[in-house]
């Protein structure tokens, strides 16, 4: 195997440990210690391919978008290469909700990482630039959207991005068992059937 | 000043502590030591206040909810006896938000014991409980508003209840300055104005 690619891959095993770690423990046992336990090698090895905790973690969040990124695009294969802006945010923002084993490893790593940014400006930044990117791509959809005669065009984008955004809060209520994951899907499907009223592509 | 009155005021400066520590330093520092440390105090003397950390946490966080309360029902002082449902709503949900720092503070402390309740049953069954009132509570306000005409009678309560929740999901945008107080206001109004668009009482 060449060395790039088992360098690549030993990293993304590491990244799956720390979200285990993350998932099974909590982000109170999220050391570099217990990740390398986890990961099956000692400490020493761990940081051939993470200089520091703070790496590691950086990595791991980067890992977790790609893998949503992956899921979202095979939600969308059955719709071709032209799938409809309704399926494309649904998938979105489905994928990013705890719904099923996959999203709820990734749900989790971005919560812990969220807090971890509170108290450290590096990872703040960085958690802050992947969401910004990925209201910039919710937002060029919805414009799209919005051209295309989907959404109404008296629909102010930046609001209709801001809440979309902010329905990720079912994360918390899906993780605390407060509302069903069925309930989830059908409040999803309601809003987004009021913001697509005016589509006339079907 | 009577013993009782002492006592829950002692306990109530230590959940001020508490929450200090995880806003400042953050969850994986919040340690029966540390918020001892925070409060002034030895670790004994807290514990003759908190048998356990999770005793302590229980109770910060249900004075954080208190506190929220409080800061609702003074924002809806000016509105009389008998506020309209759409402001009673905007208050619930603007207050729950880290729009200025006691809010912070307290939504801070929730994301926090969220986390803390993933690998924790208790705290996960007082954390739910807590959640799936204030849910019942929404609930409540929206039925009375669509008996009341405020809002279309055709609006399933229940998902509208769970959609106004998941608005909560503005908390890491705003903590993460992806999307500035002003706009999430802007976006909540939208979204309330739309929600109230049958309101014949204005």
């Amino acid at each position: 195997m060449p060395k790039q690619v088992d360098h690549r891959e030993r990293r993304e095993a590491i990244a799956r440990a720390l979200w285990r770690v993350v998932e099974q423990r909590g982000v109170t046992h999220l050391t570099v210690r217990e990740v390398a336990r986890e990961a099956g090698m000692s400490h020493g090895q761990l940081q051939h391919y993470f200089a520091s905790r703070q790496a590691m973690l950086s990595f791991a969040m980067d890992f977790a978008s790609e893998q949503t990124t992956h899921r979202v695009a095979r939600t969308l294969q059955p719709f071709g290469d032209r799938p409809h802006p309704r399926e494309v945010l649904r998938a979105m923002l489905t994928e990013t909700l705890p719904l099923h084993a996959d999203a709820r490893a990734t749900s989790r790593m971005s919560a812990a990482y969220v807090l971890e940014a509170l108290h450290d400006e590096h990872v703040h930044a960085r958690a802050r630039d992947g969401l910004v990117q990925g209201r910039a791509l919710v937002e060029q959809l919805i414009r799209g959207a919005i051209a295309g005669g989907f959404i109404r065009p008296d629909r102010d984008p930046v609001t209709e991005t801001n809440l979309l955004l902010a329905l990720t809060g079912f994360t918390t209520l899906l993780e605390l068992n407060v509302i069903a994951p069925q309930d989830v899907l059908t409040a999803v499907d309601q809003y987004l059937d009021r913001l697509f009223e005016n589509d006339q592509s079907a």
